[in-house]
């Protein structure tokens, strides 16, 4: 196992990530929120999908299923909720988009939702909330994916780790983010454990049986993911029923596609013949405080519910009680001042793309 | 233990509640759909929440803690938001109020949330969204709760097992029903071991040192409810802020109490002296299909989505893939034809209510 790594500024990072999307032919617009959304991700830690992903997206662009002069369009609107129509573009700035009409439709009725159809991989559901944070709305984002995990009771996968993220501005302190795949873990981290050597623990994944496995390499064998709860004595249905609900959110009422119908993010898999829909789907909204109250009561209110959860003692082992999203944040910060680790496999990738477009940026 | 019970029909209990109601000077449109959201409790079979909930809301009432000639005013209003002050009454029938205006101005904009403080107990999340059933409409209803469970890592309670539900038209078939505690079980679930002489399952509740127990009675020795997940290999934390987002929309944006301020739903408890907002708060919402595609494709869509988990095969001991809601509406079906099953104990205390008010129902 090669453990030797760089740490790249993330201003480095980001600016490279601008030019290969550039460089692919996006508007600079596009190029730049595509860029921007992948480093949210490099920054807070979820390492799946920042620059680790960029490999893939180029390669579903090489085969033209992403395009990336994509040119999104609202086909059905109401004064609180839109239709977009994504042309086949990257979700990565779509999702911009769709939550700047969500901003302004809120800001004009109170809240807003808005579906979008025809799109592909969204990346992280906090990079797209947080872009909003400065306006005073609380932001929510979903998106389905490509099936990874089993029904509640069932053996073959229906649904994708579907996940749903809330962003909620916090006063003067750091918004409250709950970003989650409904799963219980997000897939990328049986491939860390399976890097390390380690099982996975009971309750993860369940093997083409329906039992609950330990090995890390259990869905390459017909083995799926399982829904937040992991078994029946600890409620997996209702893990099911929320990625459910994202599911049909984001791709029945969108026209996208669902279910085990949506289309394999990986390049290497075929697209699927039977179409249920156009691309994957996603589900932006947006809630103006000010609807409900005025923004300096809410400021107070939400700094005092914040300080509740710190006085409460954490459990021995835990050095303190943290705000959803809190983790995350801590995470950007100290990658901020230090860099994001790109490891040798991943650089020498990167390297590689430099290159082919005649870049100089790493 | 006494096993006795006797089986009443579904309308006949409905009926009892409703001029139980009555008799505490309820408004007839108030008694009908207080009654009307206890009895779906009890046909759905979540009996911790029908008319074994009837004399706690009496005891409520005679120390006027609940209003019962409330009357709710909209406060604030945008175009698809309002924001309800709910005058201190039984949240029963509060959420039915709610939900309309839900309704009509999702008709008009495409989509509405609408938050209340000042309210009460609400019954359970899927009777007010199952009132909407007919409009072409996704419903959505929360509520915050006195604090049972604490946040991940922590040792106290915060919150409540605020749960969330969302409702989803199907076409020919029955609504997907996604109604859950953000807690791994109810806490009525406790109280069934209890009755039982079982011990709980670990990762259901902590002791107050926050280490998971299986002592059914847990809670009254300063134990806690776990948030969904049931532990950090299982992504409590995911529990945890999904009731986090459920007790912001529900207590921090209405202006009613939040976090460990939400008053005891219990009578026997005093009412905290310091309190953060007036009465426990609900959030409600309601999005239009039509807003997204015309109904006929929608259920085109929606009964497809069905039929693709219908067709995955359960695993071993399963005998069937279930829908979300599924379960709960199996069982209404089956106490409308059997009526619903009433202990010896349960029976006693309505029949004392019956005497109390004069009543001759039962």
């Amino acid at each position: 196992m090669n453990t030797s790594s760089t740490f790249v500024p993330a201003d480095t990072l980001e600016s490279f990530m601008y030019q290969v999307f550039s460089s692919l032919g996006f508007p600079e617009y596009a190029a730049l929120e595509s860029a921007h959304t992948l480093i949210q991700a490099d920054l807070r830690g979820i390492d799946s999908h920042g620059c680790a992903r960029l490999a893939s997206y180029i390669r579903l662009i090489d085969l033209k299923r992403i395009n990336p002069r994509a040119q999104p369009k609202i086909i059905r609107e109401r004064p609180a909720t839109a239709l977009i129509d994504a042309d086949a573009g990257l979700g990565l700035w779509i999702g911009k988009e769709a939550m700047e009409i969500a901003v302004n439709k809120a800001r004009q009725c109170g809240s807003a939702w808005i579906g979008v159809k025809n799109s592909s991989h969204f990346g992280i559901g906090a990079a797209h909330c947080l872009n909003t944070m400065g306006e005073d709305m609380i932001a929510i984002a979903m998106t389905n994916a490509s099936p990874l995990m089993a029904p509640a009771g069932a053996t073959k996968p229906y649904l994708g780790t579907n996940p749903m993220c809330y962003a909620i501005p916090a006063g003067k302190y750091q918004p409250i983010m709950a970003d989650l795949a409904t799963s219980v873990v997000a897939n990328g981290k049986l491939e860390v454990a399976h890097r390390a050597g380690k099982p996975i623990p009971q309750g993860w994944a369940q093997d083409i049986d329906g039992n609950s496995s330990t090995d890390p390499l259990v869905l390459k064998s017909g083995g799926t993911m399982l829904p937040l709860g992991s078994d029946s004595d600890h409620s997996y249905h209702k893990g099911y029923a929320l990625a459910s609900v994202v599911d049909i959110f984001s791709g029945v009422l969108t026209g996208a596609n669902f279910g085990s119908w949506v289309p394999p993010f990986v390049p290497f898999l075929d697209n699927k013949t039977e179409t249920v829909g156009e691309g994957i789907g996603h589900w932006f909204g947006a809630i103006s405080i000010d609807a409900f109250m005025e923004i300096s009561d809410y400021n107070k209110r939400i700094e005092k519910w914040i300080e509740g959860v710190k006085a409460i003692p954490p459990k021995e082992g835990v050095e303190e009680v943290l705000i959803p999203g809190e983790p995350e944040y801590r995470t950007s910060q100290l990658r901020l001042s230090k860099g994001i680790e790109i490891s040798s496999g991943l650089m020498e990738d990167l390297l590689a793309m430099q290159a082919r477009f005649g870049l100089s940026v790493l």
